[in-house]
């Protein structure tokens, strides 16, 4: 009797299948039951594969997750889309973080991202990845908005682009992780009007 | 036979002994074996007290540890010190922020605050605890400092002085967590004149 072999291209179909569903319910899992009970056998037993096939991808449950986020942050060409860009920076930066805030405000992706961020807090590997991978093409697009204002004069000129990026979304970002006080639209806006400002008295 | 009984004041020197070692042991503990592997039973073995007596005290390990910081924050007066007060709001930002970093770069701080962190991150109880007796005491002390300033002139009198916070603690304390980036004197440098200039091209 002949063995049937897969074609490689329906291989590689399903391999991708695999992926994607481990991935989604790597995301669901974790909303549902929390980041300490989340398993790998879970995971798999979610997704319809073995555990093999989790182990052989990745080398632990933050590593998936991380994986889980890269799928959801790249657009149809594997990219982030790029921040919007109408001329007016202050606008354009409350916009962005309103909807940063609602996605962080929102326990869908509030649990997950929680957890990511305190396995990387943990894991200078997985830290390291999550830098490369996804933090890193994310900053690229707010450098590249910023750098937009100062070629149009709105910006000055000596600024320190990446520690202006972190003064715009590190407020927001330390205040939902260290639950240090609500994430309002007020609060948004008021970060990004003393961003822009500064704290000085201006004569 | 009559019973001994220790005199009440002896029963609460002998009591605030073993609070102080418990607290001293689960410092060092969790920096010899990190969070994961901290536990109670540890703790107890290394004070050289019941488990029994950590567990009436407090909830969770968690909890213990920030004890173990209030311990650490409080001056002779049980309340921290105040912020230095030069009249250069930048020099004096520079100092504290500087002096900050130099902890979060010293594992002997490092490894219990990113416990101390990420636990405040899962456990909305306890940052609730966290956020009342640790983290209010301190901004209450940059507060201070700040509105010294805003009196001098120095300041926006507009100025939202919670955002102002923020906007100098938030990335520092977020690069920091997130291993977004090394951090170094320059980096502590440019955050705070980013912070006092903003991000606008002044004319």
């Amino acid at each position: 009797m002949m063995t049937q072999r897969p074609s490689p291209a329906s291989a590689a179909r399903r391999s991708e299948a695999s992926r994607r569903a481990i991935l989604t319910a790597a995301f669901e899992l974790v909303q549902e039951v929390g980041y300490a009970k989340l398993s790998i056998e879970g995971i798999a037993a979610r997704a319809g594969v073995g555990k093999q096939t989790i182990y052989r991808w990745w080398p632990s449950k933050g590593a998936v997750l991380l994986e889980a986020f890269l799928m959801l942050s790249e657009g149809e060409d594997g990219q982030p889309a790029a921040l919007p860009d109408t001329g007016d920076l202050r606008a354009d930066l409350t916009t962005v973080l309103r909807a940063t805030v609602e996605e962080l405000n929102d326990p869908r992706f509030d649990v997950p991202m929680r957890a990511l961020a305190t396995e990387v807090a943990h894991d200078p590997k997985l830290a390291a990845d999550y830098a490369e991978r996804l933090d890193r093409p994310l900053r690229m697009i707010k450098l590249e908005r910023l750098r937009s204002a100062q070629r149009a004069g709105q910006l000055a000129e000596d600024l320190d682009l990446d520690v202006a990026v972190d003064m715009v979304w590190g407020p927001v970002l330390n205040r939902w992780l260290q639950r240090s006080g609500p994430l309002t639209i007020e609060y948004v806006d008021s970060v990004v009007t003393t961003a822009l400002n500064g704290l000085r008295h201006r004569p």
